[in-house]
């Protein structure tokens, strides 16, 4: 059930055409700040400004010919649709896009902007899988998971790679867990192409689904969704959580207010333009300075995509 | 009167180790918006957050032992404040930094987290002057202008020397027009080190003096400073200026909405914090699409010290 090395090496080949190496930052401040040695790798900088962009290439990619010729299909309101829209634009496949009707215009508009076919459905799962049926079975289009799909989860995997290529002594690397997608794709490369290097999961306290499913051994869902880093209410899925459950070390919960002090020093201090989620890590580091003291660090700074209109700070 | 190209590369080789060799990003998405190639260099990512470290460095590095034991003195409430103080803490020198008593406690905590040495003075030129000359004589520090004086205009000049390195064939080199010394240093190393490369400056209309300093050919002052680009609304002086009247090209003005839309513009999609007088550059561009049609143009992105809690957009 678990890819091999194999799979995660061409996984990596396939899709560095199609993406950005993004840079790794580093900030003696923040670095001072957490008694350790912090490495940002920056997917806010990635293609439509998230590190989604990585899993839904390498979806695409792995389609049949006929399957290319059909289309894809998903529901997201968020940097997944964005992602797919884009990814299925630059591979020349079209790209449906399921949407509930109280999606905000701004993240609409983006989809349109890459190309995507947008259908509105209710602002409910059992309408958005519904709507997403009915285009599957019209067009023959396949649908792809934004995080519950070996592809997506081995795509999502390469950041982690280009960041232990420019770093293969990384002690830990830290992601937000969301839909699992990342953190599953982060385990598997540092598994398989690092010495020594634990993979850390971060979340809020009010979306702590992945942290219950570790203590208990299975997939819980989340009792409250009430924080600011929109990209983590979701669930685990049956996919990734058996490479979570296996190969990630540990996962830090943290409060809101710590998730907007972070945010705040990572726009302060070193100047870039990050998410919410994206500051979950770096909350959950200086939250534990005990453990990271001295430590080489590796951060995903997941995406960029944020209302400037609306920051928690 | 100029500088020498051989004061040019000896300052470059000087600053180079005390300042950090800063990024220059592209966006396929603002280029395609502008019909050219832009290519910014990112002094937000400096030291202290901007350009003025370059000149703060190279002006301490020049005095002898003896000024350098008796230290620097500097009036500003902006980011030379922070640059002096910074770079004669790296440099092991005392800085005394007067600040209109009506500074915000968020620019002084900065000097003060840097090292500076505050004293207050009423909020006016004459007030700040007047301060910096007792100091001058209690202490015999040496007195730095933030940018009529020509170590720190040949400092300043190091940030287009490092974009020229990365990119020699630019057709032309933008920065944003304040009290001269990025200009000005920006000119200098054009003219000696670039084969084509034309130095541009761009100003608000609000703060439109040294387009017309161009217009006069003499030093004229700021009718309004109504402007959101903060750090634009000083004028020049008689050190910059005729290095600027002979080297600078040209100068385009924009208005405030155009700053506010092209300062919005990177934030969203480039994903990193400027201040608004580091969108001056681009909005000048996107004014004259016709001007800059599929040039190599260069931007100097002069810093990214904002009041988050105050956006203009």
């Amino acid at each position: 059930m678990i890819p091999t090395k194999e799979e995660v090496v061409a996984t990596y080949n396939r899709v560095k055409p199609f993406v950005h190496q993004t840079p790794v930052i580093t900030s003696s401040l923040l670095n001072s700040l957490a008694g350790a040695d912090l490495y940002f790798k920056c997917e806010n900088f990635q293609k439509m400004g998230a590190f989604k962009m990585r899993g839904a290439i390498n979806a695409i990619q792995q389609l049949s010919d006929d399957q290319k010729n059909t289309g894809v299909v998903t529901h997201s309101s968020g940097n997944f649709a964005q992602a797919l829209s884009l990814a299925a634009k630059n591979l020349g496949v079209k790209a449906y896009i399921v949407m509930p009707s109280n999606t905000p215009q701004v993240k609409k508009d983006a989809v349109l902007g890459y190309g995507g076919i947008i259908t509105e459905s209710q602002p409910t799962l059992a309408a958005r899988e519904k709507e997403a049926n009915r285009i599957q079975s019209e067009t023959r289009a396949t649908f792809i998971h934004p995080s519950n799909n070996t592809d997506v989860i081995l795509g999502q995997g390469t950041a982690a790679i280009e960041l232990l290529q420019k770093h293969p002594d990384l002690d830990c690397i830290l992601t937000p867990v969301g839909g699992g997608g990342l953190i599953a794709g982060t385990a598997l490369a540092a598994h398989y192409l690092a010495e020594k290097c634990q993979v850390i999961g971060s979340e809020p306290f009010e979306a702590d689904d992945a942290w219950r499913s570790l203590q208990t051994g299975k997939i819980e869902t989340n009792e409250t969704t009430n924080t600011v880093a929109d990209g983590l209410r979701t669930n685990l899925g049956n996919i990734n959580f058996p490479i979570i459950n296996k190969l990630v070390a540990q996962i830090i919960r943290v409060e809101e207010t710590e998730i907007a002090a972070a945010m705040s020093l990572i726009w302060e201090r070193m100047k870039i333009i990050v998410e919410p989620s994206s500051a979950v890590p770096l909350a959950a580091v200086l939250k534990k300075k005990a453990f990271f003291k001295n430590k080489k660090v590796g951060i995903i700074i997941s995406g960029g995509n944020v209302d400037l209109k609306n920051l928690p700070f």
